[in-house]
């Protein structure tokens, strides 16, 4: 038997599914971008038009909320799930613009790296929030999330290493300037993840 | 007909004015200070007089908010108003206070083109927030906030021009360092101010 | 007569006050590790795990309300503040973790001053939860609280001070880089446990 969180008629999953499914696009478009080297206007504008249609989901989330009286779990809840899942697609966004300000060409094997984390931890979200569904899934979910958590560890102690270097050994100033701010930019969208994750776990612990 | 969304006993829309009023008190402040390039101690005490005000209606509104049993549209969009406008005033006193430590005199045209359109979207803020006593202005309101968030736009490529033109041309690393935290500083203004627009286009879906 | 503002049965003060003595620990360890100077693994690895300790407190909380039905007072806030208290203990982790990674090592007397300022709001902040309790204490509660926001203004202009000192007297950029941040994030944790301060007033408002 599967049980149903949520009255069939208000399809919040479909809807948070929709912004998961921009945040992997978002997450694979940076990776695809930073592997390249190129970071232009195009690519400003391919990862915003990601980032706006992300946006149009969150909001379509927050306008059914405020149409629906009766909720099945906690209004806050749901109204804060949209915005972290939004702040996703909103940092990977920033992270591009910034590389474009910063006039950054060339692949960085770092950020590489970095991108290569991030799109599985949103990989990982994607997959806790498919999840939520019904609770037979509670077990599997929970293992997303301490995936979430782990790839969030590796990524804390990579930023902490990628700073080391840079300070140890960058010569350049404004260099230090610039990815000092891009690398905890990058970490930022693991720590995005890491609050979806907790989210999502205590969600389901309710429903428990 | 004029349909009155909250019950006349409880007048949070006066404490919202208040708080509105004090954040274009502050941001006219603002401007004239940047535009006549003189910081000193006078100004950051102004400006931090005007900030305690907006704290103090912020914490009216709060406080007013305990003491009502039933309020007419959701308690913590009531909080969250309160606090969002008590930010704008909370970020340009943040600014002026930088300009001082960072000893920065004379007028630097970028910044008074920031603190105009900071000014524009404060306006349109205050208007905003006076629109939403009654269901009539429901059409009038969204459009303001739609001009919000056009400014907020401005801003963004505005800081992104800026920074760029900094990171490219200024040889003294330290003014790089003062000068990219004070327009981001003061683009995070114009973020509030769209923060603000979102919250009310949202309560009066809710209302309509 | 003392009024029991919670029910026996749900125990969130003794789960908030270990939270508070998990921000005391951290706090204490963070101004013994700066008056030694020395920030090595060992450092970063003690504060992370009085951190975790803080963390499963915070957990306890959520998942603890998450399982009562009925609440004596907001739910909202009383996760607020778990967060809140949590936030502390983060940053002072953070800050430890960060002095490693920039190599700093040596005493610097301002940061020392810095973790004095931490250790009495800290401790004031733990004294106003204990205070909690019991409605009798509302007085002493609100001086406490007072006592934290007067700390506060003191972080401020310590903060104003060292940064002002920084960038007239300092030649090595890449020190500018990383003091400016350390400044920012100790004045951070006094922002937070005014934070805190104003969370815990506004209860007791509530319940007067």
């Amino acid at each position: 038997m599967i049980l149903q969180i949520f009255p069939k008629k208000v399809d919040f999953f479909a809807l948070f599914e929709k912004q998961a499914a921009c945040a992997v696009e978002a997450a694979r478009y940076f990776k695809a971008t930073v592997t390249s080297g190129n970071i232009g206007e195009t690519e400003v504008e391919t990862i915003h038009a990601i980032e706006q249609r992300g946006d149009d989901a969150a909001h379509a989330i927050i306008n059914q909320l405020n149409a629906t009286f009766i909720t099945p779990f906690d209004r806050e809840d749901i109204h804060q799930l949209a915005i972290e899942l939004d702040d996703i697609c909103d940092m990977l966004y920033t992270i591009v613009s910034r590389l474009k300000v910063y006039k950054i060409s060339g692949v960085n094997p770092n950020l590489v790296k970095f991108a290569d984390v991030i799109e599985e931890s949103v990989l990982a979200v994607e997959k806790a929030i498919k999840g939520m569904h019904d609770l037979k899934h509670l077990n599997a979910v929970a293992e997303t999330c301490m995936e979430i958590n782990r790839l969030e560890n590796i990524g804390d102690a990579m930023r902490d290493d990628m700073l080391t270097d840079l300070f140890d050994n960058e010569k350049d100033f404004i260099a230090v300037i610039k990815w000092k701010e891009i690398y905890q930019e990058a970490e930022t969208v693991l720590d995005i993840c890491e609050d979806v994750a907790h989210l999502v776990q205590s969600l389901l612990l309710k429903q428990a």
